[in-house]
């Protein structure tokens, strides 16, 4: 069968402009017919090779196992300030994965001075202040208390600064948009410690501190500590990685990643915010006025194409899947719409089951590239109805010296020889 | 507060004898009255002590991270045939992991010739045999494909098959019910590929064959190869590891471990199964009469109490948290029961979201140890309403030498000095 005698694509599977197709597209049967097959080589009448891993017997079994020598470039990439190894940040490759979950060894990290080796039997967590009796658990303690799991972003406030620059930064997914993991995170909620301990009346805040050599503390209000939060000992099944906050940290679903305290060894209930230096000479939001403001805990909902992406040369013309992560501390995703002509037309993308509060949610849409100029977007609604904004837009209200929080639109430019480039529309 | 003055447990709180309290406790937050807060110690007045890793900066980081050097034991265990490094099979952790997901790393693993070392670059996956266009198909060309996630269990047919045994083996849950494994699968659809290719209409099963040293084969029927099956690619994210399939592997949610062929490197479409050795001379079940029975695809629903179990001793007398998973690969886990007297009375556990068709499930229920006797137990049943049988009924039915699928209700037995025991009920 040649490519020539396939059925041209009719125009209702159209879903938008530049060759955006209908996201049903692949469970009505009908990629056949529009070309998917041609991705593939017709076999030869000869068998397929007998490779030479097939020859002998392959490697052992090793207690804990480890990716392909094949995939070292699936990998963090990272940097730290001058003068130290471990203040800095390093960036999940999204462009390499799929799915929802970030494995543990690609979970993206921000350190403020390095990563603790702590010993789990010293550690201690300490419950004071505010409340009826002071408590200390051990790790051991905290064991026998019931658990609950969530699957749960965490976005670095700081992730994708570089689009408040006035020029698109020539980078792909992983430097602009790699401060942002999910993973299953199991523990004990923090509302069951906080009853133990008897929270006073006058409590509204609590402050979190971990126990690296930064001494990273957070205020957080009482609330939030009542409601969602964990006190995580596992993360995606098995004891949180020291990069994670081991033997311990705090997770506050939806809220930016600073405030989720790594190596959490003290939470203090006190009557209002303290006033951290993680809290005021950081993660505040400089704005055109010359005031910031400050304690905007929930990231705004986001979305960004993960694949086509820079850094993956596009094949051959013809069909691909368009697909990306969209999230929301605020609650679901509720839509993803995706474009390929820079904004002009838009076609909703399918969302993936699971699709959870406070999670990322994989969107996905078969899009047939003409091997021309393309522009492509991806715009998250969340389930509160609001609109994930232009750059644009974003930065006339809010400025470019923010830093923090950025959640505008995304644009990656295709070129006819299927190079994939940062852009701004 | 003393532990004399809180108040005794009223009765209308036991759910079932022996301790099992309701599922609900902690959500109403009764549980600090009964005891918890006993967890842990009064704070003292004194600050925490300093430890040394709060005194200089911590760790770099690294491309890929890995565990804490303080949780080695959160490894798998494994054996090989005699002569062999890679025959054999490793086992998942479950009493050390918690939550859904099982991190790459402590996947179980059963090999029939060890892992083999893939080049991604000439690996081909050939669709062949009753279709109208065989197909060769390169990772790349998959990667164009859309694609799809699940989160899903994999059971070796050989999990639990110690429980066959006369005696109860003084083992704990890694080594008697470690071959189990639940992760998100991320990959092309079989039935896209199979559409491609044009399956004939004479063609009624697939044969699926890795590409390791052992050849590893398995008939498959058509409906399932075109129903939820998946070419997987990625493994909770990340590229599918080389221990479960690198660069690709089938996925048949549900279906017995062995069926989910890894290295998939061929799919030749058959009019029935072709009686490959790993599915006449393996994977078939011994009956009394001596007669064999084939094909038991799916895996019946099944559970296990992962905390407590031996091996970990039991503290001071109190409250505890017992836990587990259920799964069934005939669908959603509808119900788990728990009993702490050898199965004399029975108290429903709380099944932790997300509750997902062929994944596990999590269940949790709050039991009040008195420092006595008991016999702990779980006891799944799916929506199909097949309930978990007893170990005894399921060898009245069929007999001790069956091998395989054994999925009877497991006993821990827990002594005065808190020690954890594998027992018959």
């Amino acid at each position: 069968m040649s490519k020539n005698k396939r059925p041209a694509l009719s125009e209702p599977e159209q879903a938008a402009g530049n060759g955006m197709l209908d996201r049903r597209l692949f469970l009505t049967g009908t990629a056949a017919a529009i070309g998917s097959a041609a991705m593939a080589d017709h076999a030869r009448a000869e068998a397929l090779p007998v490779e030479p891993w097939m020859k002998t017997p392959g490697s052992p079994f090793v207690p804990y196992g480890q990716p392909s020598k094949y995939t070292t470039k699936v990998a963090r990439v990272f940097a730290s300030a001058p003068g130290t190894t471990g203040t800095g940040a390093s960036r999940t490759p999204h462009h390499l994965l799929d799915g929802m979950i970030t494995p543990n060894g690609l979970h993206f990290e921000r350190h403020h001075s390095g990563i603790p080796d702590i010993n789990p039997e010293t550690h201690r967590l300490l419950i004071h202040g505010l409340v009826k009796r002071p408590l200390i658990y051990t790790l051991e303690a905290l064991m026998r208390y019931p658990m609950e799991s969530r699957i749960a972003f965490i976005e670095c406030a700081g992730n994708s600064q570089l689009m408040y620059q006035k020029e698109p930064a020539q980078l792909g997914v992983q430097p602009i948009h790699g401060l942002l993991s999910c993973a299953e995170w199991t523990g004990v909620r923090l509302a069951t410690l906080l009853e133990d301990a008897g929270v006073e009346a006058r409590a509204q805040w609590i402050v979190a501190e971990g126990a690296d050599a930064a001494g990273m503390s957070r205020s957080v209000p009482l609330e939030k500590a009542m409601g969602d939060a964990l006190v995580a000992i596992y993360q995606n099944g098995e004891p949180v990685r020291p990069s994670n906050g081991y033997p311990m940290r705090l997770l506050l679903p939806g809220y930016e990643g600073n405030m989720n305290v790594k190596w959490l060894r003290r939470i203090k209930l006190t009557e209002g915010p303290v006033m951290t230096k993680d809290e005021t000479s950081k993660y505040t939001m400089l704005q055109n006025d010359g005031k910031s403001l400050q304690f905007c805990f929930a990231q705004e909902a986001k979305s960004v194409i993960t694949r086509p992406s820079p850094g993956l040369t596009m094949g051959a013309p013809g069909l691909y899947e368009i697909t990306g992560l969209a999230w929301s501390g605020y609650g679901r995703i509720a839509k993803v719409d995706v474009s390929a002509d820079g904004g002009a037309s838009w076609a909703p993308a399918a969302l993936q089951e699971l699709v959870l509060p406070m999670a990322v949610t994989r969107f996905r849409l078969p899009w047939r590239w003409d091997g021309g100029p393309a522009t492509l977007q991806s715009r998250a609604t969340d389930d509160s109805g609001y609109v994930q904004p232009t750059r644009s837009k974003l930065i006339a209200d809010r400025g470019a010296r923010a830093v923090y929080h950025f959640n505008g639109i995304a644009c990656w430019g295709v070129t006819q020889l299927g190079e994939v480039k940062h852009v701004y529309a």
